[in-house]
């Protein structure tokens, strides 16, 4: 199903290279999604050890973007693709950056939770960012998909979901707050979790990021700096035009 | 002197779309330095005005980006440009990205002083804040004059600043807790300016990165995941060998 949807070239051993690519972001996709499942597993189970792991292991989704990229570079100079095949390419190319900042963003909480003091916190505490992050994995796991299946519809869901992430973080913030002043002893603690609320937030932009770009691939639309409602209707009135 | 370090190709045409782009990204790069120093007015001298036009105006910026990003991938479609050109278009694409978030990290800044609470807050509260803006904007004038020179000895100067960044940063989040705790009414205002100083860190990274774009376009080394010390290293005895 998923290949069917590559461009077909005359060249089998082009075709094998362009696979070969979307197979890597695949994969450094789910190292992602690991690592922040590995970090989120904190602040609902109150888990360490995988915090500790993803602490000290963001050089193997480093490693996977600098491959990637070289791949891309690479297939750019020999293969000086059209249409397509280069709006491909270039979208791999985005996506891979937005993939690595997710892990640098993961393992900034990762840091923050070990810096933690969290002598004074209890567990009702982290359910707003566990509740988030929840959201935010289901929204990176969805822009994964979408690049997976190349499904525009997909990625558009995305793109809306990031509104009501928005939504959600400003309220966990306003919570926090709340227990800062309350109890000034909670305020080295909540600030911690306010920044890896932050960094939360940030994933589910880069996820929103990534479903922009397979928006631009399947409809050739550059959605990044217009409204979603715009763009929809736009595609949806040419394809009726078009039947 | 500028123009003679990019390369001439046969096609006068060809070299005129390149030095076009060029401009332009020091252009959105002008604009992001603008917006920047009138946020930054905000913590020197509390002027208000500018940053209520910051906080509106990050379309200009966006709308820069889209075109430069157009422009990009147009030549890469018909001119099919080979190594120093190839790297040249692909290192623009990753600037010009790295400028919009500077511009999407300004605008935050400008929101976030919009939405404070400044009743409580005397001007020695954002003394910290104005010398990391200070830093952080002369940060930002080196990457791009190291963009425009094409000068990867000035690109390294802005990489190991980035260092110096980041422990100022951490030095003044201490100072904002301190003032929270001893004044919990300081609670709201200050964890605005926490994250305005946050967003200036990452202006600060995204700087780091285009300077790290300009090495790997003259040195052909991509720097971002190693050390400085060992790329600055191999350079400096790949010259020596060679002479």
């Amino acid at each position: 199903m998923t290949s069917s949807r590559l461009p077909n070239h005359i060249s089998q051993q082009f075709d094998n290279e362009l696979e070969d690519i979307r197979s890597k972001v695949l994969a450094m996709g789910g190292l992602i999604e690991q690592h922040l499942a590995k970090v989120l597993a904190y602040f609902s189970k109150g888990e360490v050890e995988g915090v500790e792991y993803v602490s000290v292991s963001d050089y193997l989704v480093n490693a996977l973007e600098v491959e990637i990229d070289n791949d891309c570079t690479d297939i750019l100079a020999r293969r000086q693709p059209a249409a397509g095949d280069l709006r491909l390419v270039l979208a791999v190319s985005k996506t891979i950056t937005d993939l690595e900042r997710m892990g640098d963003e993961a393992e900034k909480i990762a840091r923050l939770i070990l810096h933690e003091d969290d002598i004074l916190v209890t567990g009702s505490y982290y359910h707003g960012a566990a509740a988030l992050g929840k959201h935010v994995a289901s929204m990176v796991r969805s822009a994964l998909d979408s690049f997976a299946r190349m499904d525009s519809e997909a990625a558009f869901k995305v793109a809306f979901e990031d509104r009501a992430i928005d939504t959600e973080t400003a309220a966990i913030m306003r919570q926090l707050m709340t227990y800062m002043m309350e109890d000034p002893r909670t305020i080295s603690p909540c600030l911690d979790t306010i920044l890896a609320v932050r960094a939360l937030e940030r994933i589910g932009d880069h996820a929103n990021n990534i479903a922009e770009n397979v928006i631009y691939l399947v409809e050739g639309k550059n959605v990044r700096h217009v409204s979603l409602e715009q763009v929809q209707a736009e595609i949806g009135s040419s394809e009726s035009s078009g039947n």
